[in-house]
C-alpha cells in the first residue's frame, strides 16, 4: 500500500521541518531583537503548517500527495532563504532542515506516483 | 492585514469542514456494514488534514494560502462526491459541507489578493 | 454518536480560537514593537495548538476529549491574559475568544460523558 | 532554551507515532475485513492528533508539554493495546511505536521541567 514506507525520507523530511519551524519561531521571540525577527517567524508558522499537512497526506496515501507536496517545496523554501538571513544557531538550523526538505518534496512531487 | 477577517467565510467552511469529516470518519467506522464506508473513511481523513492546513494559512495571511485553497477544493469536491453516494445522515451532513467548502475555497483562489 | 453534535459549542469555540490565534501571532509580528507582544506570539502558537487538537479529538468522540479541554481551558486563559495586556485590536479580539474558548472548554470538562 | 532539542528524543517518538498512525488507519481501510478494524481506525485517528500536537507543544517549549504528554501517553497506550490485537504487518507496526511513544512521554511527563 502507499503510505508512510513509500514517501519514508519526505515524510521524515516534513515532520523534522516542522518541529524545527516550531521551534524556531518559538526562539525566534526570545531574541533580543525580535523586530529583526518578524518575518523569519511569519514563514516559520506557515512552514509547519503545510510541512505537517504534507506528511499527513503521505503517511495516508492521499493521490493529492505529490500536489501539496510541490506547495510544500516552495514554502520551505522561501522559509529558508528567510532564516538563511540570521545567525542565530535556531536560524541556521532551520535554514538547512527547510532546504532539505524543500529538496525532499520536489523529489517526492516529480516521481510517478 | 491580511488574515482571519479578509478570509472569514472560507476560514469556517474549512474549519467546520475538518470537524464534520473528522465526525463523519469515526460515526462511520461505527456503522453495521464499514466496509462499505472505507472509502470515505479515507477521504475524511485527508479533507480534515487540508481543510485545516487552508485554515491555518489564511488565518496567517499566507501569500500561498490560494494556492493551497485551490488544491483543497479538489479534496473536498472528491471527499463530497464520495460521502454523497451514502445514505447515513453523517455522510450526507459531511458531503453538503464538503461541496460548500469546496465552493469557498475556488471563490477564495480566484480572487486577486 | 457521541462526537461533533454533542459538542459543537465548544469544537466551534475551539477551531475558532485556533484561528484567531493564529491570526493574532501573524498580525503581532507586523507590529511596530514587536519585542513587547514575544510572549504574545509564544502563547497564540500554543493555543492554537492545543485548540485544534481539542477540536479533533471532540469531534472524533473520543474518551479523552475532556482531558484535553481541561489543558485547552488553562492554555486559552493564559493566552486570553496575556493577549489582554495589549491594546491592539487582534490582541483584544484574541483575548476574548480565549475567554470565551475557556469557559467552553470548563463546561465541557465538568460535563458527565 | 527548552524546546525541540530539551525533548528531542520524545517530539521524533511523537512525530513518528503520529505518521504511523495515519499509515495504519489508511491501511486498515483496505483490509478485507475492515469491520474487525474499526476500533483501530478511530484510536489511530485520536492517537495521531494529540501526537502532533504533543511534538508541537515540546517544539515550541511550552510549559504546559508535560501535562500534555501525560495524556498522549494515556491514548498511545490504548492505541497499541488495540492495533497489538491484529496480525497486519501495519497493526504491528503501529502498536510497537504506540507504546515506544507512550515510554517517551511518560518520562518526558515525570522529568522536572
Amino acid at each position: 500500500m502507499t503510505g508512510f514506507h513509500t514517501y519514508k525520507t519526505c515524510v521524515e523530511a516534513c515532520l523534522r521541518c516542522a518541529a524545527i519551524c516550531n521551534h524556531c519561531a518559538s526562539s525566534c521571540t526570545q531574541e533580543e531583537d525580535v523586530k529583526m525577527m518578524a518575518r523569519c517567524i511569519q514563514l516559520d508558522m506557515e512552514c509547519a503548517a503545510i510541512c505537517y499537512a504534507a506528511a499527513q497526506l503521505m503517511s495516508l496515501g492521499s493521490e493529492r500527495a505529490q500536489e501539496l507536496c510541490r506547495l510544500c517545496a516552495d514554502i520551505c523554501e522561501q522559509c529558508g532563504a528567510e532564516c538563511g538571513k540570521h545567525q542565530t544557531e535556531h536560524c541556521q538550523e532551520c535554514a538547512e532542515m527547510c532546504r532539505k526538505c524543500a529538496e525532499e518534496c520536489r523529489r517526492m512531487a516529480s516521481v510517478a506516483a
